[in-house]
């Protein structure tokens, strides 16, 4: 009874949260992110989920700072109105980016705690990878933070490690079913397949759904012909064309290429593979863009990991391996609730590719958190990448599998930036930055703008408005954000407005907060850049000439081939997904600013066809990165008495 | 105050625990385990940590039913005496199994739900490779289980997946480590190692810690000379030497033999490798046999990976991974709190290889577990396969890690098993049983026994009391079963008595309960079966010659070679973890029985530094599983809407 009432009342009032707000005392000049996350004590998770409206059977608690929330929430609040959508995207960033999570942390920081607004902010789960080899940890930083920052980036909940042992379960599946089949005649293959169990004999579910995929509408395994036999039992993938491959989320660069299978056990099949980063799965942009369990476990089968000897599409479900995969992401597809320095709600779940998968967190975790704000308030959302390639995947992929509408783009400058494009010298990760980017120089910020105007404009295209967030490093002077702010507005940003989050915590972001507030009343017109029904080759030429500025596109014969397999196995009227560099509008990294008149390579085609999308390589993408001479983990320690991590940053 | 209070009373008394039991009724025939499983409601589980004097920040909830215990609870209990100690062991089984985990878990239901009696049950965790594979999952079986059984088999809380982070965080160490090495100058090598950091150069705690292990105590790494540059830069790694392999927790049999480094990017650095099963990581190893965080820090940093050119040992320690493979564990080192169907307290930690490791769950559970009975409750624990091996490596390498003295051994036996040690025909998984296993035939037992014997006289040199269980079915005589329990008092058990957990639960094994809690008021005088100041080959000797009635040992040349090497390194005061098969005595998997007269080859030996004990090869030993033509995963499937797992067994 009491839960009953609890759930009524839950479901039909909108009302402002009843959030304890983290106090920040923010020290000057600004400590290590790890001294900072450590000095704030975070609220108990439970103790947070129930000031925002869970229930307490709609979590999971994982330690004291962690929880899964649990999609039943969804049902029960779907006669709610959603809240306002905000995506945070960025201008073409340097290699050292330019601060997006860090402003997406402090403005929900700023809207929740400075000005009683409920906010969520939904982000992805970093690799562990990197945070072991170059980049560090991914949790914001300075005073915008997710905390404890060392769950954050270490194995959180385990999503990562589930969306592992899935995409290798499969991996294997591959190769041990090439080898059984080669090794044996079709009765023997098919007597293992369909045994015998206390002498009765019959088909899995799994096997009955093969059997009516190829026709074939028997239940007795004995009725059978010898043909039919034949066609059930052999997958003939043809090793030459497995694009599945195994996963670790480690940088461990010696994996990129290997061969495997050269044990006598393996009988001489022996192939060339590779091992990506575990984020790269196919698995993990499935996980972002799926919509429910059910969801998922079709996506899950309807992933193509090979083409067969007549150049068919063989899936996992081919494999009979739907039903574990499901089992094993079963508590990954459950967003994991964290929260700001502040004390504000966070969702952390998913972190597929910018490149080779769309780069957005989860769908499931923004509507969730939709809901839980509540009509007037906000979730704030990040695209990877620079806006033409987060924020175009984020509106044509992920708006089109969640059918949200987002309300604002908070498009994120930095002066050090803008003056790379406006002709500063090279901007190189660990080499110290050169004077021009240290001492004030209106010139080059002038001329570097013209990237700025540029997404702007992108973002326009989908009738969204734009509020330019400027991330305020210590050397930037006055005028210069000043600049910024004025060309911005010219542009025709909505707004634009300095930000401090980094040194002062939301409170450095009141302005900003204030300005997507104004914005999202705006009426807005969203609609996506291209049709489905379009071609395969008609959507990436649309996104290269009206977003990336090219002149026109030039297919490799090997992309062409593909494009027309796709078309002719019915994957045609799939989204597109570039995998593009992140470092110039262009496919040179070197060019900055805004080129004009390229012509864009695409030199292979792709598909994911789980997740649902194709996409066209543009230029060589790496999916493993790898550990320098001196790797992050030099400085990383635990102290065995204290328990304290040390050197994460 | 309330704190200081609670903390007051829980240290001062022992107390028999209020625990609510949660009641049985079973049904015939047995359903499948999942059936059994799912149709029990677990209590929550800090309700179970509650009842069983956890306080409440000593726990971490893993959602519903899984908990991680806290290590600080080994400090406020330390005052406390500890409960009885027993061993569930089995003697040679057939490839089937013989039920040593059924017996473990019947029997704490037994003590705790049926005679009141405090009790633990400390199991390993299993690998998810084989639940997808071809054995299924490990959680028990029938009425004897710890439940949720699809949470104990899949992710659980996540140590398998750390374990298997930080083995390939330290296997890409390596090999970037000897790319980078190999592709710098001395110079630019120290450079990047030791590079400046805002116009400061120093170094980290792990590379002074180097320093000093090179004899250099210098501190400012401009004053290095330019051999100490080269001493301090190169590890000079000979990759001939290699040990350290990556792992997976999958069963995929195409990387037991892979070539890595076949990039471009690798600049022609390829060279053999392999994956094993993430639970035959030395990182397993320590889990099980560490002590505190302390403790596991030291024996990650001295794992030895690999000879350098001159032959001395590398270690973990020195490629500056330590602390990040610490930080990477420091969860995982936390036992899991779960329950029985019966809602007695299980603790899941660990799960080692039982051949090239030592097999054995945690020191840590078992030490925690020990306080929380108290002085009269019992602790029941299990070794991996036969008493010949995994009882022998519990005593002579666990114990001696812990320090803990056992009370009793249970030794599992089976007419099944006995029958084919008397002469039955072979046993083999997959394929039925043949009729002398299924009708009565007290010849063939009779014959069998001689293995029981040989097992008990084995505990007998350890001077610990054995009680033997005789694991029912169905198929069993009334004839047969007298005839064993029989010949074992004849034998040298204390007791020995038929036991019907699996199809009755804690009930069907309550006299087993009574016998244990009988022998365990046994003086018993534990005793090790070799010194550690022995020489290797000597302490081989006498565990071939005494425990598996060897006539005597014969290393290979390469072996020896070996032996020499650790001797040499310093490492020949470890004990010995002998790496041979599980069915049989002897090295011979059809030499039934008690093999006599067998020289027992030892082809080669391999030292786990960091856990630290010396394994000895007799003969090939996979580590790595595969999947066969149909594995279990056909079976496998989740229902999107209850979210309900099935399939799994």
């Amino acid at each position: 009874m009491v839960k009953t009432t609890e759930r009524w009342i839950q479901s039909q009032q909108y009302r402002k949260w009843d959030l304890r707000c983290l106090k920040l005392q923010p020290l000057s000049p600004v400590p290590s992110d790890i001294e900072i996350s450590r000095a704030q004590s975070p609220k108990a998770v439970d103790v947070l989920a129930k000031e925002i409206g869970l229930l307490t059977d709609e979590i999971e608690i994982y330690g004291q700072t962690k929880a899964k929330v649990r999609l039943s929430l969804l049902e029960r609040l779907k006669d709610q109105p959603d809240g306002k959508y905000v995506l945070v995207a960025g201008i073409t960033p340097t290699p050292l980016g330019e601060g997006k999570s860090t402003v997406t942390i402090g403005l929900v920081q700023a809207l929740t705690a400075h000005l009683s607004i409920n906010s969520f902010a939904c982000l992805r789960q970093p690799s562990q990878g990197p945070t072991f080899g170059v980049k560090g940890g991914a949790a914001g930083g300075g005073y915008a933070q997710v905390i404890p920052m060392e769950e954050f980036n270490l194995h959180l909940t385990g999503d990562i490690h589930a969306i592992t042992a899935a995409n290798n379960l499969l991996a294997a599946a591959i190769d041990a079913r090439i080898l059984h089949e080669n090794t044996q005649s079709d009765k023997a293959l098919y007597n293992r397949l369909v045994p015998a169990v206390n002498g009765v004999r019959g088909f899995s579910a799994i096997q009955l759904a093969r059997l009516r995929r190829l026709g074939i509408y028997k239940t007795d395994p004995d009725t059978l012909t010898e043909e039919e036999v034949r066609k059930f039992a052999r997958l003939d993938i043809d090793p030459s064309t497995i694009t599945w491959q195994r996963v670790v989320d480690t940088n461990d660069r010696f994996l990129r290429k290997i061969t495997v299978g050269q044990a006598n056990t393996e009988k001489g099949f022996i192939r060339q593979a590779q091992f990506d980063i575990a984020v790269a799965s196919e698995i993990m942009a499935i996980l972002a863009l799926t919509t429910s369990l059910q969801d998922m476990k079709e996506r899950l089968g309807k992933m193509v990991v090979a083409n067969d000897k007549k150049g068919e599409p063989v899936t996992a479900e081919d494999l009979g391996v739907t039903g574990a995969l499901a089992v094993l992401m079963k508590d990954a597809i459950k967003p994991t609730l964290m929260q700001t320095l502040e004390g504000t709600p966070v969702f952390v779940h998913a972190g597929p590719f910018a490149n080779i998968a769309h780069g957005n967190s989860s769908v499931l975790a923004d509507k969730i958190a939709l809901k839980l704000v509540g009509e007037k308030g906000f979730v704030v959302t990040e695209a990877g990448f620079g806006a033409d390639i987060g924020m175009e995947k984020f509106f044509n992929i992920k708006c089109r599998a969640s059918g949200l509408v987002p309300s604002v783009v908070v498009l994120v400058a930095t002066v050090r930036a803008l003056k790379m494009h406006g002709g500063g010298p090279n901007v190189t990760a660990g080499a110290p930055l050169k004077k021009e980017y240290t001492e004030e120089n209106l010139q080059l910020v002038a001329g570097g703008c013209c990237n700025l105007q540029k997404q702007i404009q992108i973002a326009q295209l989908f009738g969204v408005p734009v509020v330019v967030a400027v991330n305020i490093f210590k050397t930037d002077s006055a005028a210069e954000v000043d600049l910024v702010c004025k060309i911005a507005k010219q542009s025709g940003a909505f707004d634009a407005v300095p930000c401090n989050h980094w040194s002062a915590g939301g409170g450095g972001a009141v302005k900003l907060a204030q300005a997507v507030e104004e914005a999202a009343r705006q009426k807005t017109s969203f609609k996506y850049l291209y049709s489905l029904e379009l071609p395969i080759v008609e959507k990436i030429r649309i996104i290269a000439q009206k977003v990336y500025g090219a002149q026109d596109i030039e297919l490799s014969p090997a992309a062409q081939s593909q494009v027309d397999r796709y078309t002719q196995q019915g994957f045609g009227n799939l989204p597109i997904c570039m995998a593009k560099t992140h470092l110039s509008l262009s496919h040179q990294p070197e060019r900055k600013g805004v080129p004009t008149g390229f012509i864009l390579p695409i030199s292979d085609v792709r598909a994911s066809i789980g997740a649902g999308f194709i996409y066209p390589l543009v230029g060589t993408m790496s999916t493993m990165p790898g550990l320098p001479t001196r790797p992050c983990f030099y400085d990383i320690d635990l102290d065995p008495i204290t328990e304290e991590v040390k050197g994460l940053f």
